[in-house]
C-alpha cells in the first residue's frame, strides 16, 4: 500500500505537539511548527520537517533558550536590532518581520536585523512575509556551517549565506528569488553520492582548485561560488550585512549547527522591508510587476524548453499543490518523525 | 618617446571643460567630470573618460535634458524617489547618495531611488559614497542595454543590472563589491575577439543554448547570467528594485543607450544607505570588519595563488597607484579625446 500523503495541517499539528513536548511554550511551538510547515509545503524540504530531530537533539544538549526574551536592543525610526536572546530562529525573524513592517509603513523602508538567533528555515519564508501588506521583502543571512574558502583559498571562512527578496505582483504569482551564493547545495552532493553518480564540472573543486567531479571525495573539496569570485563576494557581503553589522557571528566564528548542538551559534540575520506606497501607487506598480512577468515568460524559448519559470513560480505550484493533495514525505523522514514521537511519547505523525 | 601619464586632475579639468563646452551647467560640468574622472582612476575603464564621446554624441542628439529639474517627488522620512528629469545620471545619482546620507542618520537606513534618470557610470561610485560618512552604500542599477533572456528564453529582455554594495572597515580599505549579474562584461567579449582568441565555455551561449566559445560570433548568441537561473533571478530582481519600483524602464522598455542617442531612457537607479551607529559603536563594527578581512587574506592558499584579494582592493590599489602616477589612458582613448577637443574648439588633452 503506497503511503498515504500527509495533509499539512496534520504535520503542523504533529510538529506543534512535539515542540510543545520537548520544551518550548505553547505560542512559540505553534508558532516554529507553523514556519516549519510553510518550508516543507513550498518545497524547501531541507529546511522543513527534516529539521525537527536535529532541532530536538539541539534543545535536549542544551543550545537553544526556550525562555528567550526577545527584545529591541537598537532602534531607529527605519530600523532595529533585535537580540533573539538564543530562542529558535524563526521566532526571532517573524518579529523582526513583523517590526520592520510596521516601521516601513511609517518610514518608507525599514531594516530589522537580529544577534543571538539561530537557524530560521529558509530565507524566502520571511521575506514572503511583507508580501500580505503588498510590501517587498529582502531577507539576508549567515549559514549556520561554512562550506566555502575564499576565493583563491583553502580555509572554509565562509557560509552559503542565501539572500531572498520577494516582490508582489497583482494577478500573477509574487516573484520570490531564494538563493545560497554557491553553485549547488551541499545536500545536492550528497544525493549524488548516494545515486553513485557523478557531479558535474562546476559545482566543487578540490585544494589544488581542479574540478572534483566524484561526490564520494565531497570531503577533499569545497563547492564553488556562483560566478567565481563573484559568488566570494556576494557571499562574504552577505555575511557583512547579516552577520557583523548585528554583531553575530560571521566568517572564522560562524558555529556549526550541524555538529555542535550545544554551542551559542549567535546567528545574524537581516530583513529589509519596502512600502512601494511610499513610491506611488500600488495598483499600479503591481501592474508593472505583471507586465515584467509575462514579458519574461512570453520571451521565445531554447529548443527542448518547455516553459520560462519567474523566480519562486515553480514553489507557489507546489505549495498549491501540496496544500491541495498533501505532502508526500519520504519514508526515512515519516520513520524519523516517528521515531521521535516515540521518544517524546506522541502518536505517531498519522494519529495527529 | 612613450606617452606621458596624465594626472586624474588634468582628465578632470579636460572633462568639465569639454562638458561646459557641450553646454552644461558649470557646477555640472564640474560634478560628471570630478565622477568620470573618479571611475577612471579606481580602473572602471569603460564607465571613465571613454564615456566622453558618447556622451557628446547624445547631448548633440538632444538626447539629454542639459538644465534638468531634479527633485523629490515622493518623500518618507526613509526614503524619496528623485526624478532626474532626464538629466545626466551622475547628477541624479549623487544627489540621490547625499539625500540617503541625511535620511539614514536619521532613521538609521534609508532608500533613494530615480527614475528618468541617465547612464551614471560605475555603480561602486554611488556605493562609496556613504563611506565617508561611515556608513553603508548598496546600489542597484538598470542597465543601459539589454544582453541577458531569461533562463531558457531567446529574447533579450534582461540588462546585466549591476549591484555595488560598500562596507566601511577601520584600518583596512573597505570592503567593495561591484558586480554584473553576467559571467563577464561584453567589453571582454570584444577584446577576445580583437586578440583572435577564443572565449572559454561558460561566457556565452548560442541560441540552442550550447557552447559558444567564438567571440566573431557573438552576435548569435547571449552573455550567461552567473550561476545559471540564479544570475537571471537576481538580474531580473535587481531590475524591479532599481526600474519597476521607481517607474523607471526595465525590460521591454529598456532604450539602448548605445543605439539611440535620442529618446529618454528612463533609467532606474537605487541607493540604500545604512548607517552603522544606529546598530552600535563605529569604532568596534570597523574593527569587526578588519578582522573579517583579515581572516580572509590569511586563509590558507590553493597551489599557485599568490595572494587572497578583497572585493575592491584591486580597485583601492588602482586608484592610489593612479593618484601617484598618473593615469596610463590607451592611444585611442586619447586620440578621441583630442578629436572631441578639437570639434569643440578645446586645446588637447595635455595642455589642460
Amino acid at each position: 500500500m503506497p503511503d498515504p500523503r500527509i495533509p499539512p495541517a496534520q504535520l503542523n499539528r504533529f510538529m506543534a505537539a512535539a515542540l510543545r513536548q520537548l520544551g518550548l511554550p505553547e505560542s512559540d511551538a505553534t508558532t516554529v511548527a507553523q514556519l516549519m510547515t510553510e518550508a516543507e509545503t513550498q518545497g524547501s524540504d531541507g529546511h522543513g520537517a527534516i529539521r525537527l530531530a536535529p532541532y530536538a537533539r539541539r534543545i535536549r544538549a542544551g543550545g537553544y533558550n526556550l525562555r528567550p526574551d526577545i527584545r529591541v536592543v537598537q532602534d531607529r525610526p527605519g530600523m532595529a536590532l533585535l537580540d533573539g536572546d538564543n530562542g529558535f530562529g524563526h521566532l526571532v525573524m517573524k518579529r523582526a518581520a513583523e517590526l520592520a513592517i510596521e516601521k516601513a509603513r511609517q518610514c518608507g523602508v525599514a531594516w530589522v536585523g537580529a544577534h543571538h538567533s539561530n537557524h530560521a528555515g529558509p530565507a524566502s519564508i520571511y521575506a514572503r512575509m511583507p508580501l500580505a501588506h503588498d510590501m517587498l521583502g529582502l531577507y539576508f543571512a549567515v549559514g549556520n556551517a561554512n562550506h566555502l574558502p575564499p576565493w583563491g583559498g583553502l580555509d572554509m571562512l565562509l557560509s552559503t549565506n542565501p539572500v531572498a527578496v520577494a516582490v508582489p505582483a497583482g494577478e500573477e504569482p509574487p516573484v520570490v528569488l531564494d538563493m545560497a551564493t554557491t553553485v549547488t547545495a551541499y545536500g545536492k552532493v550528497k544525493a549524488k553520492a548516494q545515486r553513485g553518480e557523478e557531479m558535474p564540472i562546476g559545482w566543487m573543486i578540490d585544494r589544488l582548485g581542479q574540478p572534483l567531479t566524484d561526490p564520494k571525495r565531497a570531503d577533499e573539496g569545497f563547492l564553488l561560488p556562483i560566478g567565481g569570485y563573484k559568488g566570494y563576494g556576494l557571499a562574504l557581503i552577505v555575511g557583512l550585512l547579516a552577520g557583523t553589522l548585528n554583531g553575530a557571528a560571521m566568517g572564522r566564528d560562524t558555529i556549526d549547527f550541524n555538529k555542535d548542538d550545544a554551542t551559542t551559534t549567535n546567528t545574524g540575520q537581516a530583513i529589509l522591508v519596502i512600502d512601494p506606497a511610499a513610491f506611488g501607487d500600488v495598483a499600479a506598480f503591481k501592474a508593472r510587476v505583471d507586465q515584467v512577468i509575462r514579458d519574461m515568460r512570453g520571451s521565445e524559448r531554447m529548443p527542448g524548453v518547455d516553459r520560462i519559470w519567474l523566480p519562486g513560480e515553480q514553489s507557489h505550484e507546489r505549495r498549491i499543490a501540496n496544500e491541495r493533495d498533501g505532502l508526500a514525505l519520504p519514508d526515512a523522514l515519516r520513520a524519523q518523525l516517528d521515531k521521535l514521537a516515540g521518544e517524546l511519547g506522541l502518536p505517531p505523525l498519522s494519529e495527529h
